[in-house]
């Protein structure tokens, strides 16, 4: 690691504190470098803005993207304060940065009460087995939405 | 199912169609129901906001959520018109309806380009064997804020 990246770090750690002391959500900040620079910032806002998916990552992913004018995060960089949730990890494959730096790991935050352990748990287990009962129904319906995405002449793949 | 489950169905298949019919993104809607009504919908906008996480389930969980002034979809079912990838899952996990319905299957969204298996497999792999190198340090640092909320007084806990 170089100073750099502890610059980076402290600054996604800075913005768990600044969200706690604005009472934005949980105590988590995270933020996305690009060639050197910040280009996406974000906290936990999950209880000041009713919003689920507002994690720090999440939060910060979005506001880099929009910043960038891309859905992909190519050559950047994620600082986040803690080991990210699978939530959150599956939004990182999907915007790609090239690496992930993390501060507190998923064993800190489940001592606090964050506790990804059964989220992890359950995405691994068959769907009949979940806890969030899960049904596959009119399964044909929908695949004929698939059959006219697949011959869509103008469509922007991704 | 019974026959009001199909017509939600339809409605986030509907969702689906209609996303690619306006160029928002690929193939997927969503919609949240309570009590019988629809909360909250959605379809991919991936392409269209430059958001990465704009998949039609954390779409629709956003605006329900927002709608209902609530992080929490108590008592809400989710339609979607696919399986919901792991990004998604996380999210209704977060989110906690109390139940999920989904037409297409992952297998079919790999089909034509969708393709989910691999981050299934990352979120399993130990940190230091994903194909996005993933750091930890600064650990001590970020756990100092963790200690912060902890003895926060007036914190909102989720």
């Amino acid at each position: 690691m170089t100073e750099q990246d502890e610059e980076f770090m402290r600054r996604a750690i800075g913005l768990a504190q600044a969200g706690i002391d604005a009472n934005n959500g949980g105590p988590f900040g995270a933020i996305v470098v690009k060639s050197g620079e910040i280009v996406g910032e974000g906290c936990n806002q999950v209880t000041s803005t009713n919003d689920p998916t507002a994690h720090a990552e999440v939060v910060a992913i979005r506001n880099a993207c929009r910043r960038l004018g891309s859905f992909q995060l190519d050559e950047c960089v994620l600082y986040t304060s803690c080991e990210p949730c699978p939530m959150c990890l599956g939004a990182i494959y999907w915007a790609r940065p090239k690496q992930v730096f993390f501060a507190c790991t998923r064993e800190d935050a489940a001592k606090i009460g964050f506790d990804d352990q059964f989220i992890y748990e359950e995405i691994q287990r068959p769907i009949e087995e979940r806890h969030i009962k899960s049904i596959n129904f009119l399964r044909d319906e929908g695949l004929a939405v698939f059959d006219n995405w697949e011959n869509k002449a103008d469509k922007a793949e991704y």
